[in-house]
This record gives structure tokens, sequence and C-alpha cells, in this order.
């Protein structure tokens, strides 16, 4: 028997409308490499949200948003800091050094960076012998699913300012964080607290894509020539505009994220109620209950989910992650087995 | 009015089968990242077919799918050799080089090149101030639609293996070649005379993808760290694994093959009866037909193509493209301007 | 017994001066890194020469001053354009492409290309599916003995002003050609008529060194940190600071390429005298006659040089190449010999 | 007046030794690259010492040297591991990314790493979501004058072999570490517990070089192509080979060391004997004593050092330098200051 995973947020296909839309378009003719229909009426949608005229360009993958975004902005010499658990600096196998450029981490417990810790790193760069930082990176919802406030992106995004830094955000998960009751930021205000954003299609209900953000029309000049150089420019561009003018149809994009958190809402609280304790404080749809380990031998036996860390001798901390098509039936029946 | 595109073969989405089986296996879980039972479906009847028992790998597009091979084989200081019309000498916005390795070009009218002039390329490159030819890149069908024989694929890999070369078929239009009534090269073929080579998805029938199959099994070592670092590896790899299974299933990659063929071939013939030459032979899904330049602007009036190259004062030859979803009414139509 | 070699132009140390300087300053102590006093004295006597206040740089070799020239100045996706005999396109191991960029090339006899030649390469580049030509390169001398005339580079800057291309000049053999008869450019000229360049020590008289000037100052922007991050800024700075010292007192650098020039045309004239001609006109230190097999072999009883290439069954160019050291006697031995 | 500079151990040119050389030797013809008799003359000499048939290549500086082997060696998604206060890891502005590969950091506070720290690293790193470290990069000495024992550097590669790991020793300061009284290897150790390592001469009496030792044959595969691609194959090769034809006739190599460390020593054994402590064990030619702020100003008026880092508020440690040139009246006079 298969057992329910909370593995991940994209063990499933795509929101049934997505595939509904690709059906009925799939014989319209359309030119390639995302200068389509679709995708133009996918960007018109993402604009009224954004409430300004940025460049948006569809890529199919988070690594390669991420590697197209930051070798496109620093010149050789120079560096991105990120936070020692961010996405670029542990989990995507060395590609933004591929590309030439070092990676700055920050220390951390809960997957954020302050402009103070900013600052530290500037203050050890100093001279020609050593690499420039030059642009701040950050996720949201971070890896271990904690969220930055409106408060916290503007002091970042002002002192990135101060400091001629680029401030970059990696949103592969921000349908889950603006719509975490943690967050009090929209997609308007991402548009106009970074310099490049993206919002991240594949973990929240498409099948595949993520749409690349560029609020500052300097760092557009020639975007498309770096796409297609590393090798994210599809033919079919179509199959990812399709799928972003459908999340962005309806506020689909955001009832998704809500479904995603409001279903890890209810485990956290849940388990919180039996007494158990998180290693992070839950607030999107990735959640970090610490359970013991027998416990956690025996949810195995009929859930999946990643055994993220050892706490002490006899417990751990597990990843639970939710999405769009979490069913509540199966939150209620891994809730009944705790 | 919308005029009929005969630009390319990625105008349409997909083969409404794989359409039909995303709907199915909608809601299924699977794990990420191309070890899904999707995927392991997919390279069991892709192995059916070949006969050996190389390794799959799936990826989003055909520059994707070149950088990475290529620079996953080479050492730094390495080249890989090409047609000068070599869709990576040309059309990747530099993607080799930008992995660091030069592309020593052979100038070629038909777009094939012959193991005579790999000799020659390797005859100047002798010490250690020049690059180190260690790869031959070739294309199937090639970029001007030309197709290469059984016998001349033979020639070029034993004179690649007596060299230490390494073979790499760029397959994005592999389907058109393998049915092309002037090829008679076998899939099974193709994976006993290259050392790798991939099998295009995107420009027959595909929404999305391409299947790299390492033959030297040398050569697929970690090779998942390469396609991870790259940006090639996609969270929701299901997505190519279930479009792959159903192209081999019921020898549907080959039945769009053909129907692409068979549409471009009669193009070709009524073309030629009515007098008219073609740049280069018509062999597979492209033709380049050459017409008078009135009657070129008339043809736009009604249809979409490329204006390939100029000829002389008065004529030019065009580019076709069929495809699998061509309909043979378009055919018609278009050879009743003529 | 050893034989004279017309091998190159860096068989022997450095010219005497040079070596005394060596030593008068050795125990003097200097910051590191070239912002020492010798290399600031170097600088102030090349401007004189330059008459204009460009930045002037030290790294030890050719290939170094070509790769950190070129990928400081390029963005990713941007192209070098070059001479399909230019160093960088056969001669360096692929070091530009290392470093990320593919180098244009245009087939030439004579190693010099012209505007129009150049506008042919920009026809060719139209979108981004291709890269981005973006600087010409040329050297002076080129590698087969040519030089550029004042009325030639005139054109190819102002054609690259036009076309917002960079323009950069390898100097290797810079002293050659400056003192060569065939050529009416100055030091000063070179300065005004080019984006960068470099003028080579190496090859003319010195130990080890060359002299990157950047004219446009944009260019220079954070230049040293592309120096230190590609290997190339010396710990002790002063070796090549002393050295261009003295290269520009008394016109050292001037009265070593006469002479090495003054060689050359001996040879040439005396040769042309018994009637051989030769693959490109004679024009500075590197000279290509052409003999018969039989006088060659014999020649190379006595003589080194290089076997250039083979222009029919029974006769061969061979290349010929004097330098600040090459003593007239062995010139005139030579002679005798022919 | 010019003050007397601690500042490092590059202030000055050469041993007069290796300048009579180069006077000696300054018209004997001889061929390029690397491959002349005087390189040849060096190696020959080198073997001697390290008592292997390794394989020895000269580059001009340490930079050059690291991003040389550890890019040549190193697969695409391969990284390195070094301490935190690395050279590579901090003072070569992403040198290292340059070329495409991470550089993993372990915390040191006297620059040197152990197996077990190297053991975490390797823990980290599980799959090919993540890089896969192949390398432990090590100084000796440290960038902060510490040294590895022989015990130390058994353990070390002993833990390399065992877990496949290459292991390069960055020897930029190699002739101080083997003559410091702390360090009981010799270069014959050397050669037998690493893989590659290389002796610097730029810091220890040569106007620059760095000889490359590479004991595993494995990996001296095309090195020249690697060097060649760099830009680190000198033209005049001869000018580093007679330098370290030189520093290897004599013990002149590790006289120089001595003396270094000799003055070190008297400096270190006196600023104890007045009571200040250090920051580092002083074991070479680098030492940091703490002073109170108000001495260092002092100081500062006869004597040019770096000021390391604040240890409290009225009081910091500075870095004093000393080398195969420095003057024990020098040391005398900075003595009675204190």
């Amino acid at each position: 028997m298969t057992k329910y995973s909370f593995k991940n947020d994209y063990s499933e296909g795509a929101h049934p409308v997505i595939l509904q839309r690709l059906i009925e378009t799939n014989l319209q003719q359309t030119v390639g490499y995302g200068d389509d229909i679709f995708c133009n009426e996918a960007r018109a949608l993402i604009k009224e949200y954004i409430q300004r005229d940025s460049a948006i360009h569809f890529v199919s993958g988070g690594t390669q948003a991420n590697l197209i975004v930051i070798s496109s902005i620093l010149r050789p010499y120079e560096s991105v800091i990120a936070a020692d658990s961010g996405h670029i600096a542990v989990h995507e196998t060395g590609a933004i050094e591929a590309t030439g450029h070092k990676v700055n981490t920050i220390p951390t417990s809960n997957g954020k960076i302050t402009p103070q810790q900013v600052q530290e790193v500037l203050n050890l760069h100093t001279d020609e012998h050593m690499v420039k930082p030059k642009m701040v990176y950050i996720s949201n919802s971070t890896e271990v699913g904690s969220v930055y406030t409106k408060s916290e992106l503007t002091d970042l995004y002002q002192f990135c300012q101060e400091n001629k830094l680029y401030l970059f955000v990696d949103g592969a998960r921000l349908g889950s964080a603006l719509t975490s009751s943690k967050c009090d930021l929209t997609l308007e205000d991402m548009a106009h607290l970074t310099d490049v954003f993206y919002i991240g299609g594949t973990k929240n209900g498409a099948l595949i894509g993520e749409a690349i953000i560029i609020n500052d029309q300097e760092l557009n000049e020639n975007f498309r020539f770096h796409i297609k150089q590393r090798g994210g420019m599809l033919a079919k561009g179509r199959l990812i505009g399709i799928q972003f003018a459908e999340l962005f149809k309806n506020d689909l994009f955001f009832e998704m994220g809500k479904h995603a958190n409001a279903m890890a809402k209810k485990l956290a609280d849940e388990i919180t109620s039996k007494g158990f304790s998180f290693l992070t404080e839950p607030s999107s749809n990735q959640i970090f209950p610490i359970f013991p380990n027998h416990l956690i031998e025996q949810l195995q036996e009929n859930f999946d989910f990643f055994i993220w860390q050892k706490v002490d001798e006899n417990s751990s901390a597990i990843r639970l992650v939710t999405s769009w098509a979490t069913p509540e039936e199966q939150v209620d029946q891994f809730l009944n087995q705790i």
C-alpha cells in the first residue's frame, strides 16, 4: 500500500484548471521562446498584482532562475551574500560557483538574515584581494519555513539601496509566504522592495515554471541572452505562460497557498496542543515538529516525510510539507496517530 | 485572421494522449527529481527500443541537453568539433563556451561532417598551446534538414573510436530523421553508434523534454550532479517521464515523425513537380524550396514561414517545417497557391 | 655544438640595463602588488609617450593579458571578433572560452581584418539565440608578421566606435610593429585609436611582463579585482615595474624593436635578391621565406627555426624571427648558406 | 625618511646569487615555455630533495598555482575544503569560484584543519543536490603563521587517502615552515604525504615563481594544457628555472628560511620576555604580538607593519613578517622601542 507523503509540495501534478487550459489551447499555434500570447497574458495578469511595469521572464525551475539571475547581474569578481541555509548555498550543487561567483554565507538558525549581518560581511571585504559582495539573496519563505515581514524586508531593501547592493528574493515558496498569517507582505510589496524576485509555480500548483520579475529595468538589459545561454529558454514557452495565466486568474495562486498553509496550521496547532514543540516556529507550509524517535518510526509506517535532524538521543525534528493538493483527511489521519 | 504557420515544429502543444495521461496521473504522488515511476517506465520503454542498458536522463530542452552533456564530459582544455551550422556553434548564445569550452567548426554546405574533415581539425591541434579536440557533435537530422545514413554514422563512430573522440548526437529532431526515407538508422543503431545522444521530445509532440541516452557507462558517472548544477533537474521530473512513456508506447514517437515527414514530402514533391528547386535535398521535416520573391510575398499573405537566405536578386530560399500536428489541408492550401 | 636559433624573440634573457637596474634596486623595500615606486615610475614614463592619462597595469604574459582584458570587459553573452590566425583564436588553449566567451573568427591570409569583415560578422548575429559580438581583437604586429597602418587602424577604430564595439590590440610584438618601415603608427596613436592595448615586454627585451593600457576609463573600473582573480597580480610587482621603467628610458624599447627589424630586413632583402619569395610580405621581425626543401634541410644543420607550412611538393615556408639580441654575424652566416 | 617594513616577505628583490646567475646566463639561447635546460636543472635539483619522480611545473605566483592545480583536478561539481582563513577562501578574489568550484570552509582559530573537521564537512554532503568535496587544501605555514607537524600531516593525508580526497598543500611560505623548530617535516616528506604541493619562491628569496610538485602521476596528465589555458605558461620560462636552480643549490632555499625564522624568533622571544602575549603561538616567519595601542602608534613612527585585529579596547594584534633579507639591526632597533 502506498503511504501518503508529506515530503514536499511537488509530489502531485498541477491544479486541474491548468491541465484543462492546456487541453483547450493545445492546437492553437503560437510563436516560440516565451513571446507568445499566453506568456503575454500571464505577464499582464501578474502586472496587475504587482502594480509595476517590471520585466517578466519564465523559466523551468528554481535553480535555473537563481543561476540565471545571479550570473546576469554580477561582474566576475562580485559575490552574493546568503544565509548559510540558503538554497544557493547548500542545495544547488554549486550552481552559482559554476557561473564563477562566490556565495558569502551568514550563519543563521531561523533562515533569515538582517542588515546588521550583511554589514558584517561587507566589513570583511575591503580591497581587490577579496571578492566584492554586490547582491543579497534571501528566500521567502525560507528553507526552514520562516517568513519575512514587511518591516524586515523594508529594512533589508533600504540597507541594500544605501550600500549599492542588489536584493534578490527566491520565491520558490512565495505562494505560501504571502498567504501566511505571519507575513504581511503582498505581491505588490515584493515588486517594490526588491530589485529582482521570482514567483514559484512548481511548488504551488504548476507542473513546472517560475516567473522572474525584474523591477530594476537596468538589470533587464539583454536578459533573454542570459536565459538562452544557460539553457533556460523553452521552445514551447507557452507551457509556462498558460500555467501562470491560470495561476493569476481568480486568485488561484493565493488560494492554493492558503490551502497549503491551512493544512500546515492544522497540523501545527494540533501537534502543539498535544505538547510537542518545533524546531522553528510554524509559519508557512513547511513545519518541523520534534517527536520522540519511537513515534517517528510509528508514523513512518503510514506516512512519508523527511527526518530533518537529530535533536537529542531520543528525539528528532521531522519536516512536514503541505501543498495545494493536501487532502484534509490525510492531515486528520496523521494527527490521529500522534 | 491568423495565418497558418510552417515556421517550426513547436507551434502547438502536445499530442492529445500525452495530455490525457497527465490528467489521469495528476494526483498520484511521486518522488521528485526524475526518480519517479513514470520516468522509470519511460526508461524501460526506451530501453526496449535501443536494446542496450544505457543510462537515461530527462531534461527540459535541447540547449540544456547539449551544454550539460558536453561540459560533463570534457576536461577544461578539451574542445568539441561541430559543423559550422551546428546548433551549438550558432544558435545557443555561446552556451558551450559559457561552460568553458571551445567549439571547433567545420565548414559544410549540407550540415553534415565526415571523418576526413574531423581529421583535418585534429591535424591542426598538436600541442598544449592549442585546445585538444575530444568530442564530435553532430545533429540528426541536421539544422538544414539533411540526415545521416547508417553507413555515414558507422564511419564517423569508428573514426571517433580510433581517435579517442567521443561522438555525441543532438537528436532534437531525431524523430523525423529516423522515419525519413533517406535514413536507414534505427533507435537501436543510435545507441550502438554513439557515446551519447538525445531524443528530442519538444519538436516531436511533447510539451517539453529531451531524453539523454548515455551509452558509454563511464560518462554516466555522477551525471546527476551535472544536471543539478546546470539547473536542469526538475522537481516534478514526472512531467517529462509521463510524456516519454507515452511517446514510446505504440510507436507514437515514430508515428508522429512519419506524419511530419509525409507532409514535408507532399510539399516537396509537388513543389518539385512545379519546377522549383531546393537549397538542400528534402530529406526530413524541414525543407528549403527556392521561390521567386514575388511568390514568397504572395505566400506570406496566408502563411507564416522563415525566409532562410537570399539566393539571387529575384529569388530566395524559404524554410517550411512540418510536424505531427500539421493538417494535410493546410499543406494542400499552401500548394494551391504556388 | 649549439645551433643559433631564429625560432623566436624570447630565446635570451633581458637587455643588460634591465638586469643592472634589478641589481641596483634589489634591497630597496617596496609595497607589493604593483603599487610600488618602480611601477609608478614606469607608468609616468609610458604616459609621456602616449600623451593620455590612461590606466596602466602590469601582468606577466600575453595570454594572461588577453584573458584578463577580454573577460573583464565582456558580459557573459558577448563575444570577441578576431582573425582566424589571431593568438586568442588558435594559440591560447581556449583561454578566452575558459572565461566563458566565444571567439568569432574571420578568415584572413595576411593576419589582418577590415571593417567590412567585421560588419559581416555583425550581420550574422541578430538576436538572443546567438552571442552578441562586442569587441574586436587584433594583433599588431600580427601572428604572420604583418602590420596595421595608421589609416587602417583609424578606419577600424572608427567602425568600432560607430558600432559600439570595443577595440583591443594585442601588442605582444608592438615594439617591432611601431618601428617597422611599413607602419606609420606611434605609441601615442595606439592610445588614441584603441580602447585597450598592451605593450609587450617579453618579446622585446624584458625578462617578463606586458603593460596593459586602458584608454577608456570606464573599462578600468575595478580592473585590479580582475587581475587578482585570474592570478595575474604579482606580489613583487616591482619586477615588471623596474623593467618597463628601463624600457621607456632613452627610447630603449624602440631601439630594440629597430634592431630586430633591421636584422629581419637584412635577411629579407638578401633572400629576395637571391630570388626567393615570401609567404607574406616581410614587414616586421617575423619573416616567412619560401625555400626548397633540400635547402631547408641544409640550413637546419646550423640553425634552428620553425617550418611554418608546406607550399608545394618541393618547397616550404619557414619562419625566421629576429630580436633585440640577434647578432648581425649570425644573420650573415645564415645568408652565406643560402 | 623611509621606515623599515615588517609588512611582508616580498618587500625586496631576490637573493644576490639569483641575480648573478641571471646575468651569467643572459645571452644563452633556450627554448621557451619551461622546457629549457635551466628549468630541467631546477627539476633535477628538487628531485634530489624530494626523492620522488614527481612532475614539476613552474608558474609565476601563488594564486595562479592554486587556481591551476585545483581547477585541473576537480570535476565541475566537485569542491575543495579549506580553513576559513585559507588563502583560497579569503584572499584570492574568488579565483577558485571563477574556475567554477565551491570552497567549503572550516572555522579555525589557528589556521589548521583536522581529519575530524573534514569528516564533518563530508557528512553534510550526501547527494547530487550538493557539491561533492574532493580535495583538501591546507597551507604550510598557514596564513596565521602556524605549521603542521609530520604527525598532523600524516593523519590528514591518510584520512584523505581513505576518503578518496586529494590533499593539496599551498607552500607559499613552505621555506619558513620546513625550517621552523615547531615543524619536523622535510621536503621529502611533503612529496610523500601530499598529492600535490607547491614550493613558494616569491616569499623566500626569488623575484617570482612557485614550483608545483605533482606526486600523483595521474594528476599530471595534460597539466601543461591547464597552465597554458590559465595564462600561467611563461615564454621565458627560464626566468623561474634559473631561480629555482639557485634556490636548491647549497641549501639556499633552507638557509633563507632559517634566517627569516631566526629573525622572527628573536623578535618573539624578546617580546615575550617583555611580558607581551601573542594571538597565535610564534612558529614561523609571521608572528602576531598583542600590544597596547599607544605602543603600536609609537612603533608606527619608525616601522611599517599591518595591524591585524583589534583584541580589546586598549590593545591590538599586529603582524610582523621577517624574510631572508631582514637585517638583524632592524630587529634590534624594533625591540629597542618596546
